[in-house]
């Protein structure tokens, strides 16, 4: 039987490469495995009544909430968010500037599509996230990295590399950054770096993408102003997600940016989607109107305080602190663990016999690196799962540091 | 003040044409507009309180509806198509062979993005979706048209068209066909020439995207084997939609087709927006499994059949037939309209003038046409507005003619 589809895959010049946390989940789809590996929220805490509740909006606007909506996104959602989201941004959008998307990981592929050409260069930070970056790349994107220390992208070292990008003829594109609590690394950009960020994007004449689906979720310290709000020529790109303060089984995000930008977002919308559900918009929106989110948010923020600091605990109990580092994140999800002495990828092995499973470092990085390090999610497993799993995951460590011996 | 968004365009290649068909709808939401533009259900047919009923499955199974999803869809609603669309398709596609799609127009992007490198070309009929069309041409893809007639698109003439673009050099991908009541023209592809299109394909090494979000809606006549059901060697995308029997509003939709290009689809969906709301699959799933989807096809069937009868009569009371062509189409939404004395353009401004909407017939000719064509809706406006609407284009239609004496 002659394969069309390959012989057809044989003529492309595209990359098809599958995300590695993708490949992590099922794997860890196991029976009995404890999982610190996906970014995952905590099923324990999703206002499923509460949600359920606003399920009346399809009684009361079914005729609108059941037929094709407009790709821009659901009216009554775009003008909560609007009001909602400027007090947090720092800056209120206008209409023209704000787009529905079908989760943030949708702002990061429409930006792409409308700006990536095959070979062109995007600016991230040294690890950086998955979902995104292998999505840049099948797209044909390349990555410039840029190292990173507590106070995030080590934004002092842009010139230099977009200097030399340009001397090698590189076409760089934009610069995507997590500024808040970092995926994979758990670092929060300083406010001198995103004044400096936003100064060298408008020199180097480069979009930000903004990726912020963590930003709501600050355990303490005060909120830093968002680079959309910093920026005064219209070149940051902000992408807000609801995946992590209400669920990710909506699937609704939003992007903000130029106008111009949005609106090229939106024609290339047009052909992927048409328009975000507009039965999880609504859905979305009929929680959100009622106050739910707003009251929400702060459990939320104690909830996953809660469970960061049983991780760390367990840190102390059960790891063998001198061959560990790793720094309290301020929020977010995630715990990014170093052991100098162990390879990431041999401890992931040993874990898994033990039945306990967390991401590869070097998943993370889109040039490479990250082989003694690795990240553990702490809201998803529940605070027996994690004080047991790392405990395990410190008895495999320890197995390894002796086997070196 | 810098405008690097512009620079930015300026640097790239990328197409970014709008849909003319999403033009036409900022123009009809004017009050007081009767619209035979767009290609929308009616909303008076929507199973709202039924659909609504299915929403007990946010409180029984919300730990997992609100978390994220597998990217190839949420497992009830695929066991559940494979069972309900195999008698409809005429083979049952195994697990392998299904992704679960936001809407069907993300099956053709998933294609097309994972198919087709800039410059690479696309067959179609010559007059197609341009929902899909412009999309494909946003990602770098070019149109070799093929001719149609009552029968669809005229197979016999692909060998001669295939040859020539080999000859010059030009990388054909795939060929997009919407085989039942087609999207503009209404016509039907014939048995003989379903069989002739799967040999051609194969011998020439091409996919198929066969595009059926109208197949359930059937007025008369027998149903015909799909495309899919036809292919031996895996060279058939057949993508399936709830937007025309259930509600677009969900954005759910379908792609079957062979597993290894299911699979490379699944990873760039993985990129693109994770998976399709969870939230809206589960509803969507909940009133399907409880019968109600196959109680409510008859019922569709049955009122767009009389609303299509409606529009014709209304053709034939106020249309000046001796300047009218047009053949009834057995099912779908759409009568294609040609008007051999009278431009589209300058009767769609003379309508618009009466507060009547259609969409001229060039928006759907990938390579030029269809001046004197024109598209018109039977399924959305009411009864009363069908009339006094064709009572009125009767109208313009005369004045236009009167006029070029």
């Amino acid at each position: 039987m002659s394969d069309i589809v390959q012989s057809l895959f044989n003529q492309s010049t595209l990359g098809i490469k599958p995300s590695p946390i993708r490949e992590v989940f099922h794997l860890v789809r196991k029976p009995g495995m404890i999982s610190f590996a996906g970014g995952m929220p905590d099923p324990d805490i999703f206002p499923i009544k509460q949600f359920h509740q606003g399920t009346d909006i399809l009684l009361a606007e079914g005729r609108e909430i059941l037929q094709y909506g407009v790709t821009e996104g659901y009216e009554p959602l775009r003008d909560f968010l609007i009001r909602w989201s400027a007090p947090k941004m720092g800056r209120e959008p206008n209409q023209e500037e704000l787009l529905i998307t079908s989760g943030s990981l949708q702002a990061a592929d429409l930006l792409t599509r409308t700006l990536v050409d095959r070979g062109d260069w995007i600016v991230c930070e040294e690890a950086s996230f998955p979902g995104n970056t292998i999505s840049m790349y099948n797209q044909g994107a390349n990555f410039i990295t840029v190292p990173c220390d507590q106070d995030g992208m080590v934004v002092e070292a842009l010139p230099e590399l977009l200097d030399q990008a340009k001397a090698d003829g590189k076409r760089v594109k934009y610069i995507y950054t997590i500024p808040n609590f970092h995926n994979p690394l758990g670092c929060t950009l300083s406010l001198e770096r995103r004044k400096l960020l936003v100064d060298i994007a408008k020199r180097y004449g480069l979009l930000i993408l903004e990726d912020d689906p963590y930003g709501c979720v600050r355990f303490e310290g005060d909120n830093l102003p968002t680079l959309y709000s910093l920026d005064r020529v219209g070149l940051v790109l902000y992408a807000g997600s609801f995946s992590k303060i209400l669920a990710p089984g909506t699937r609704v995000g939003w992007a903000v940016g130029p106008q111009k930008l949005i609106r090229a977002m939106t024609v290339h919308k047009q052909g992927v989607d048409t328009c975000t559900s507009v039965v999880a918009q609504a859905l979305v929106y009929s929680y959100c109107q009622s106050g739910k989110l707003d009251a929400f948010l702060p459990k939320i923020v104690d909830h996953y305080r809660i469970k960061r600091d049983i991780m760390e605990e367990a840190f102390k109990k059960h790891l063998p602190l001198d061959e560990t580092r790793y720094v309290t994140p301020q929020g977010g999800f995630f715990y990014w663990v170093t052991t100098p002495n162990i390879s990431a990828q041999e401890l992931f092995r040993r874990a898994m016999t033990k039945n306990v499973a967390f991401v590869c470092g070097d998943a993370f990085f889109p040039n490479g690196g990250g082989k003694n390090s690795f990240r553990m999610c702490f809201t998803f497993a529940s605070a027996e799962e994690t004080d047991r799993g790392t405990h395990l995951l410190g008895e495999a460590m320890r197995e390894l540091l002796a086997e070196r011996v």
